[in-house]
């Protein structure tokens, strides 16, 4: 006789999080060790209120279907768990007999996660803990990258070229564009690609390094002059010299963050009024962290990859640790699986190297090293004739 | 002895005109009868100066890329001619020899081309004329639709659906996504189909039925309160009741021209002043036209036609026509290029029949029955579990 599991999605998904579900499912499937495998429904406020999708016997077509559809297929919320809420979460896990619980997430989730570890032990519930890492910001501790990075570092890569050659095939305004990433700019960062594989001119503005707006718009004149277009990239976390966010919604989330936005428009603002340059600001969003067509083939490999390790790493009796990502680069890209304790993890924040950022809106070749292999498969090859 | 051609780009560019570019280039060379291959550079600027870019021996590896490169390889331009501007069109035709003059573009560029191709017979000059048409607007008349429309539709129907699943997986706003139509909801009809591929809710406001914002509001609230998520997708030319732009930036270029847009963020701010909801404005913007990865391999065949049919039309001796798309549409999907006069077709413009939307806010089955084929290729089977 196996075991049940529980998987739950915390926070913002990303182009594979669901990579890590077919993953998980069908590593639990082939193990024949395991009875029923929940999800919950919403993330926390599903285990909150028992509200769980028995997916054991989902056919294994629609489970297949899981790697190419965006978003938390089995739903996600911002609800970050206090400590009056842990004991109805043990209820749950109690109630379902929960022997491995997998939490999918970034930063807060492995708090979360780590908090339910330490809770079970304490309580002698005889649960395994595995989290299972989950962030387009790239920004967690102790693995080399974060499944959801790479995919969404090619949207900001091909979609930054996309709007660099319309942006100097038709030079008639200067176009803003702005990614996500409230404080992390690995994303952003990411959007710079686009100046090597178009040739075209990319400014690229992130949220580790406050701008000088007065400089920022001086640079942006210089370039434009050139006559050649131009493509300024802005993390929609970007802040001034004081500090704050160039544009602020000043609606605060869930987790008790301020929702920033607006960053392309603020800077397209000042570039018609203060330029007087035409100009135009595109903000995909959303689109960053859901647009399939841009996943990252390695991305959506090592997603998958992360959700079976966990799985197997709990059913052979581990506990209390998030599936971290090791990788090697030469002579060629190799990546594998490994452990570190959910405790080192949870809380740290993993910022953008500012040595990677040169002038202040340029990004170094040490990124490209870095990041290449993970924005992965073929990258687009234009016809350049102008 | 063959004959010198020029191939020229007008307005903004789509997915596919480069498509179009790669057919005209190719037809030309394998046809044995062309001398030199001309480009405009930037259009009708490139005409107006002499600026041609000479692609007679640029490497046919290069020339293949063309198909999957976003924006105008070549260059194009918002210029549209004068009266006074013709003499110089035609010096610099006699100056080059050109004996066929192609022009890429939507109704402006027809016109052009329409005069262009009068004023050469007034003059008795040797010079056969073609139109070439391109808009992702899809409302130039006479054809069954545009090249460059399929994958505009193409990229509004599968990043609205991606939108609706992120919204509806994680359902703690409205998302309200702008697409591209000033005058036009061809586009942004398609972002419709989201509610077919994902089963979520999804309300669709296009610019040829002005909109009552309060009614506007009060579906929205309806909807939101589902608790299912909601994705709303508007044009960026929405009007309201008194036909003006629900959002003016209020800002006026460089050119004394009030700068449109930010229909999504009008929006969102409504319905978070008015229904006190959590919103979030997304502008994919210009991607909508330069986004390769959603281009549709229909679209993508037909403007490779396009540019193939139209040099093959000239070389024959025809003149003083627009290239055309007759379509097919049972027992499957069938297309064939034909010619139609270009006086017919200047200036002319194909609105979204009003028939076609239901209750304001849903598009109806007849314009997927027309749609659907040009969207193309395999649509996207996404895993549904909640």
């Amino acid at each position: 006789m196996g075991m049940n599991i529980l998987i739950a999605h915390g926070g913002g998904p990303t182009a594979v999080i669901n990579c890590s579900l077919q993953g998980a499912v069908e590593a639990a499937r082939s193990s024949g060790r395991v009875d029923k495998i929940y999800a919950a429904r919403f993330g926390a406020e599903g285990i909150l209120t028992g509200d769980l999708i028995d997916l054991t016997d989902v056919p294994a077509g629609t489970i297949a279907r899981l790697g190419r559809t965006p978003a938390s297929a089995i739903g996600s919320c911002r609800r970050k768990l206090t400590d009056a809420d842990y004991p109805t979460v043990l209820e749950t896990l109690k109630k379902f007999g929960i022997g491995a619980f997998f939490y999918n997430g970034g930063n807060d989730s492995m708090d979360t996660c780590h908090k339910v570890s330490e809770l079970a032990k304490r309580e002698g519930l005889d649960l395994r803990v595995m989290g299972i890492p989950k962030t387009m910001d790239n920004d967690l501790v102790l693995t080399d990258h974060c499944p959801g990075f790479g995919s969404a570092a090619r949207f900001a890569a091909i979609s930054a070229s996309e709007l660099a050659l319309d942006a100097s095939g038709l030079p008639i305004h200067v176009v803003v564009t702005e990614y996500m990433g409230r404080n992390a700019g690995w994303v952003t960062a990411a959007s710079a690609m686009a100046a090597r594989l178009t040739n075209c001119q990319v400014l690229t503005y992130l949220p580790e390094l406050p701008v000088d707006e007065d400089k920022m718009l001086s640079d942006i004149e210089s370039a434009w002059a050139k006559g050649q277009g131009l493509l300024v990239t802005v993390s929609e976390g970007l802040r001034g010299l004081d500090g704050k966010p160039l544009a602020d919604t000043g609606i605060v989330d869930g987790f008790g963050h301020v929702i920033p936005g607006g960053t392309a428009q603020h800077v397209t603002d000042a570039i018609i009024q203060k330029l007087h340059i035409k100009s135009r600001a595109e903000k995909p969003g959303l689109l960053g962290r859901a647009a399939i067509p841009y996943a990252s083939p390695v991305d959506r490999e090592e997603a998958y990859a992360a959700g079976r390790y966990a799985v197997n790493a709990a059913l052979r009796g581990e506990s209390g640790y998030m599936v971290s990502i090791r990788a090697e680069r030469t002579p060629v890209y190799s990546s594998s699986m490994e452990l570190v304790p959910l405790a080192e993890v949870a809380n740290a924040e993993k910022t953008f190297p500012l040595e990677w950022v040169q002038d202040g809106n340029r990004v170094a070749d040490a990124f490209f090293d870095y990041a290449l292999s993970l924005i992965g498969g073929e990258l687009p090859q234009y016809a350049i004739l102008r």
